[in-house]
């Protein structure tokens, strides 16, 4: 991967199709991402620890707040944007509703950095402006410090909790890669600008070994196995 | 010290354990507004609303931050700060639990209010960066704007709205005198603030008056008597 050169796709020949749907994903993930953040809060053990996931919650709808400006900007309607994305996201949520705050935390965690370290890779692929956007989006709330301590915690209390939350966080990435997969099929313009910026198919699985691979240091930085 | 025009009383007699109940009330109140109006936001009709709720929630968290800062930098413990006020809060919103998007929207518009209302008041008595700060975390989330339009929606769609939601407003108002008279027989150096800095226990009558005067104004610009 050469990040610092050129794209493999020059930004001229992204569809602005594509964008928008980017654009759309990104803030609809950041809204229902504040959503559940803000109810996941609920389940803290202290009210430090509650207001430090309110926190991050917060800090989504300042990053919602931007990519929703840049669509209106294009002169397109954020809300028709966003619409393709909410049942995805909706059916992702449900599906994994945290039931213990050790849980909302790894879901805090490995959902965050899986979703920016996808987005940064398809952002390689779109006009420098919106790259910035997306970055500044995906700019780290902070999540890491916090979630990493917290699970910590959890895990030296409880010799069990390790085993039980890798599982969860697989869980979490099997669910991710099946609502992406969705989206996949029914987004033409996006699926092209992926596979189009990867370089082909073939090197959409060196995209998919580089978020995997770092979502593998991600679970071990926090105590848990792949 | 000298601010442009001397409170009641000057703020060298405030004891400092009144200005740290101020703190921890107001924080706590801007960490609980923050999880229920993130809560409230599902109930939002379109996708805009709940974001709308959701940004105003946000903002929250925002003044929180500040506080919490603030609590810190006197040397104290943010979170013992906010502890006496926690069941009161729990309480009030409990008690004021939204069942539909309308009582959602009144109850952000007039809580919020009402509280900076009161908090503006009692920030007269403290020392002058202290009031400012209060100042700071009571700016106007652009609640108003949003909610006004928002309700008027609402009546204007369903004539018997106005009624039931004018007659929700009051409900919201005597949950918070219930509230704040639970505090204040239990928090005697902020009592003693309030009291002190209005000028005597007459003059507590014409804080309420005016509070209550800005209430019904509020109430009226929303379409809703009181």
């Amino acid at each position: 991967m050469e990040p610092a050169v050129a794209p493999a796709t020059p930004a001229l020949d992204v569809e602005p199709a594509a964008v928008l749907d980017l654009l759309g994903v990104l803030a609809y993930g950041e809204l229902s991402a504040f959503d559940r953040m803000a109810a996941d809060a609920r389940m803290a053990p202290t009210v430090a620890a509650r207001a430090a996931l309110s926190g991050m919650a917060a800090i989504e709808m300042s990053h919602y707040d931007r990519l929703v400006a840049r669509i209106s900007s294009m002169g397109e309607d954020p809300m028709a944007a966003m619409a393709p994305f909410v049942e995805t996201f909706e059916v992702f949520h449900a599906r994994t509703e945290p039931r213990t705050w050790g849980e909302a935390l790894v879901k805090a965690y490995v959902g965050d950095g899986l979703a920016a370290d996808f987005y940064r890779e398809v952002a390689e692929f779109v006009d420098v402006s919106t790259r910035e956007l997306v970055f500044a989006a995906l700019a780290d709330a902070g999540n890491s410090d916090f979630a990493v301590r917290e699970v910590g915690l959890l895990i030296a209390a409880d010799a069990t909790a390790a085993s039980r939350l890798s599982l969860w966080g697989r869980r979490l990435v099997g669910e991710a890669i099946s609502q992406t997969q969705r989206v996949a099929a029914e987004r033409d313009a996006l699926t092209r600008l992926i596979v189009g910026g990867a370089g082909g198919l073939a090197e959409i699985g060196q995209l998919i070994d580089r978020i995997t691979a770092k979502h593998t240091k991600r679970m071990t930085s926090i105590g848990l196995s792949n």
